[in-house]
């Protein structure tokens, strides 16, 4: 390759950090113990241009250091919420790094509860895991809050009809089929002034709710009505996205043995599987698909 | 090779059928749905030789076969529980084909729970894994039940001393650290006339309440006591079994940055993970060892 | 919630489709079989408001035909490559359904070897996963293909240093490390007229055979490198991505015993984990942001 | 629960240690480096009785301490085979500990590749893991060896007919099918005496031999096949064991859209599958199943 082929090329979009640093904190200050245990990542965004293209470290904040940062804030700020950690992150390394103008911090949380409300003993209780990112680029912070991993299920109650035919279509009408998917879900929140785990519980509490209620005539229309219901309850979300699989539960033909089977005894599929994404948004509200951007492939 | 050095070759211990049959079973006789939700395998014991020496199939009782045959069981007999199944199965091979003399059958439970005490919707609640296994052989069957992925942790109350050092020694001696493990447990019952859902939950409940009780020394202590509390509650449980990590949680050292760090921030490590495997037992009754050949990994 | 509440809500962007649909074609016209081996997504894009908001199904091409459209088109038009499979799969969907204005459609291709050069036995020899993706908005088709899990090394040749400091980097500086990744990587392409699997392979030849060039100061440099290479050998490639682990390997400290240990012994980390991410575009070429949104969590 | 029933509890089989230990070792002797990469696991065996009844860790052998001994050995002893590595453990742990009369060592060993004949630059190139396990009780030695994940498919030269039938049967027979298995295998050593590298690479190079060649009636008897010759050629191998799934490639039904499917395309299922275990010995050598017990869910 000649030194002018060479140069036809640039960096562009590039960010780099620490990922996956598991810091479990304790509250200890009385017999009471308190855990927040998180999954906490750590991407650095800015002037970064001479590491890739002359190997000039002099802007490159170690990884190791980012890992570090983390949990010293542990210890320095605590965990009042993901979200609010991942804050006290943004402001640190924007602050303190003049190249640094933006990145992305990202946290998985996992939820416990005690043992026979016990002071010190704890079991991992909650199916979700909660999720939190802050996009921060110079001085303006997007919070991107969520979770995944929440597996429902309809019994009856769902339905699907009315869709288009083909030569290739041989699925049949039906009135009544099992509805299961897996929930996962984020949310865009346009302040970083509220209670980010009061807000969480009233979300996955409406999330919930609603799935519950009427008849589904499709994931598409229930995604829908839950996002219209979050976006309704609390003002502080512009937007919500979800990317839900249909967990295909087949009725299994049990007529080879002479077995009726009014839609008791289901073949739980794996692969393939149904997958409906879909964004509900406040009407009028800003979108920020910068934002969004490389956040676990949500469309 | 030679026929003569082939005719040295001689088939020992094999079973073959279906794994991971995926099926839920679901009863709507009223308008309060319950649901049972297993994955199933079925595996065949007997003469096989003539399939494994000449490819000749006239014993070989499908595995699609036996896929069928729990779907259908599934509407014929129901789910009792995962156990009954299992044994449903198990009666029914070895009856209807002379050949086969045994064999093993699996499940695993996942546990579901109704979302608002709805009706039809649920979510699936339970954090561990339910399992249960049926070893047969001739008339005997031996019932081995458990669960794992119940994630449990002490954030205090647990300890590591006294223990004998040489030159590879490094570890420090300590009376507070944090202890966390996934349980993993099997036990095997010594009847299979009992309500298998009755005793699984009160199984669980003896683990949990044992494991937050006292300071525990090591986990290998904590694993004995848990056992001998199970043994020692239920009289048809003749051993149990555990194969538990000791997931590390290392005190976070801060002192790069001037922060102390008494007990409050951990690094939860991955790998490498202390492994702790125990087999508590009932004074004087049987062993049956040839029941857990095979039977994930424990030992 | 009231009437006028949820009029204040509006659906954006979505999508829905058949996921990881596992097609496997066998080319037997002769008896030297050719085997391709795809896990395939089929995903549309368009008018599907009145399915999420009022439940009508009338545009919603069941995922169930998908699946069959899939499977009929590897023996209609055959698996040429996954990127040829794709925009057959993308042609299909627009040109049939006024409303399916465009979609998603993806595939993960598995690489096989014949096994002592048979006609018709194969193992699974390629240790990447090849990967293609067809965004398709009207007529406009983008192609972006790649590969994940391609694990690297260099046992020495790489270093770390001249990085900035504060009071929470404890990394001492380097010029002997190992380095190592899994390569994950999606290249665009500015056209749909190419052999690809012949790309394909100079692709991954060219990325191996960099990355083995060279002292590295630092994986984003590296990285950069291969872009470089990759972008200034191939002219319809007019943009790379990557997003790839730092797996450390961390010198044993054997000190506590006595031994010296020059880089001969290393514990191999799973998390945290550096991530490094970039982009390398060829200069002055069209930026296709929106090709990417939700692309695998690339940045 | 009284004093009195709590002594009818006796502790039988455990065992204890720390798993998955991420040793690399580099040989950089010279400028050509060689590499071997294993994940060890390091269990004790012996007098823990009073770790486990009374909290008392006199005996207990950290596995922190454990862990050290294995990087320590890396250094000290290097790894001539993933075999040798775990014989020197062996022999330390019960040599230099009174209480300590066994245990079980094992490793997994990853296959790196030199790319380009590169001095020091490699890629993770072995489909399969290559597995060895030993398992010591006072002065015996026994040496189990394998591999697990590497996948093979037979595009034809396969079929299953002249199986028994009942209600419960609909599969049709077959002449030509596609075979498809992850080859899981373990082999245990009559001797400690031996080329264990070399013996691997020759094993495993009868297996993938012997299943390409002739027809297959079944998986069961392509197995034993495979046994069989793997014991023929190697004497120092008495038995070998296959846990093997039935990878189902169904042929996908076409008639929907009047195409014709003469075996072209299959869809490749998930769950449920066949899985077939056996177990091929050399005749009148002694069983050893006390070794085999509890690793890796083999029967």
């Amino acid at each position: 390759m000649s030194v002018e082929t060479k140069s036809k090329v640039v960096l562009t979009k590039n960010q780099f950090g620490k990922a996956e640093n598991r810091v479990v904190r304790v509250y200890r200050d009385t017999d009471r113990h308190e855990i927040r245990d998180l999954n906490v990542t750590s991407q650095l965004r800015g002037d970064f241009e001479a590491a890739h293209t002359d190997g000039d470290n002099a802007h490159v904040v170690p990884t190791d250091t980012q890992k570090n940062t983390v949990f010293a804030f542990a210890k320095e700020h605590g965990v009042k919420s993901p979200e609010n950690f991942l804050l006290n992150l943004g402001d640190h390394f924007t602050k303190n790094f003049d190249w640094v103008t933006g990145g992305r911090w990202a946290a998985e949380e996992y939820g416990w509860a005690r043992i026979n409300d016990h002071d010190h003993t704890f079991y991992r209780a909650a199916p979700e895991i909660r999720t939190a990112v802050l996009v921060r680029e110079g001085d303006k912070n997007t919070v991107i809050s969520g979770f995944y991993d929440l597996t429902v299920m309809k019994s009856t109650g769902s339905g699907f009809k009315g869709y288009p035919k083909d030569k290739y279509t041989t699925l049949e009408e039906t009135d009544d089929r099992i509805l299961a998917t897996d929930i996962a879900t984020r949310w865009r929140y346009n302040t970083t002034d509220i209670d980010f785990d009061a807000t969480y519980n009233k979300v996955k509490e409406i999330i919930l709710t609603t799935f519950t209620e009427g008849h589904s005539p499709s994931l598409q229309q229930t995604l829908y009505q839950i996002g219209e219901a979050v976006i309704s309850a609390v003002p502080e979300i512009d937007e919500i996205k979800f990317s839900c699989p249909n967990k295909h539960h087949f009725v299994s033909d049990l007529s080879f043995c002479g077995l009726e089977n009014p839609n008791e005894v289901f073949y739980a599929a794996d692969r393939p599987y149904g997958l409906i994404e879909a964004t509900i948004a406040r009407e009028g509200a800003a979108s920020e698909e910068e934002a969004w951007v490389g956040i676990a492939a949500f469309i």
